[in-house]
């Protein structure tokens, strides 16, 4: 396991992501905080799906920025914040299902710049399906 | 100008982009639809937002994805769709103000590939402002 | 493991491997070919550098590409041939060294579109660091 | 234009770009350099290929992301030197005739980071054919 820059970081993320109003509007709960891991699931919803009624590629992408994110936060410093620079998301498989997961993890964790993965997965009753899979470059910001 | 694969992109585009329920529900509006070319305009919503009130990089990374899909789709054939394989998106400053506008070209229209670009501007009463840029690969699509 | 598409695909992949002139310019080397996995090596060499004597990104991406085009051609049948069609790179720490070593692994398997992942090592004695990480999207052609 | 962070920029580009080992090993020159715009030429050479002959993606990519870094530290301070974070690319085209040409443009230029995009065209005679997109982010370095 990676090493949390705050004791509270769990408390830290926990209260960011409450604030993320999008995350709300769309139904997202974030579940695992871990240091350096981050997994945030999202109930399907026909109100965000694309032309064939699967999840809209921007729903996956926003479910798995996040998580991303969070990912990030949680080994930042306690007066950091994190800001999203940059993310590629390939969509593998059709979103559909009860829910998707992402599951991100830091897979570099600099001073300035981390760098997470997330894995989206749907879920099925019992069976789990890859539909995308996220890398995406996360900066660490500090109020000025 | 690129060649439409269809005389009637427009329509189709339009029809299609109506069955978009997350466009719908994010109140995202079609706007210019050219051969190889499309703007999305998505009016601020404060629902739509991150932890410091901008827009959510998902939220940007919707539209600019929509738009650069059906920038694809409307230069194929009549009785193709088309997927999304994948998109990067740069956030590039805080998207604030009265809307965002994705604006998407298709950069390459092959057989089977197209790869589009998106520049995402945030609106301020008539000031314009570059927040994101997008690149992604969409595909060419049929029923079986 | 995933199943390959083609019982002869390692000496296929070492045959096209062969071919890949840039490959032998640099000094790259094929290490491990299995369905779905390819693992290739290269020893550092100062020609190859960037203003600061670590490899270049330009080489580095050239090696991880490689191994992931090859990962998916493992998984493709016999009369088919893969091209990269775009691929995502972040640089994570210097890569310096006596070699570098890029692991790609297929993560979707499809009959049109194969996604891969490469994490990039850089060996120095017995140590091991990560230094890159590349996904990218691979296409299965048939010759017309 | 974009304001240059030193009125040498120029010369100090092209410094930098003569220690960059790896252009200089595939034979690559650094054409214009303005204040957020560079080109890099890279005649086509055999032993740069892939196994059909055309330049390998990752010799496109090498090229590419001097540019773009080019491009951006042409934009940056006088101690500063330039980091390449990560690039995306997207191959549109075989890659062969007498030469390509990355072309980079900033199109956010930050005190710590830059995003930039480069077009990467084949010329064969007096065509030119865009055979590569790129879009990447470039950092701003201090030494230590």
């Amino acid at each position: 396991m990676m090493a949390p820059g705050d004791p509270d970081f769990e408390a830290r993320v926990r209260a960011s992501f409450a604030t993320q109003q999008l995350m709300t509007t769309i139904g997202a709960m974030l579940e695992r905080v871990e240091a350096g891991k981050v997994d945030i699931r999202l109930p399907f919803r026909a109100d965000l799906t694309q032309q064939h009624g699967f999840l809209h590629a921007g729903t996956i992408a926003a479910v798995a920025d996040s998580a991303c994110g969070y990912a990030a936060l949680s080994l930042m410093p306690a007066d950091a914040d994190v800001l999203s620079i940059e993310f590629k998301v390939n969509m593998l498989a059709p979103a559909k299902g009860d829910a998707i997961v992402a599951r991100a993890v830091v897979i570099r964790a600099g001073r300035t710049i981390m760098v997470c993965r997330a894995d989206v997965v749907s879920i099925t009753g019992r069976d789990e399906k890859l539909v995308a899979a996220m890398q995406g470059t996360m900066m660490v910001s500090y109020a000025q």
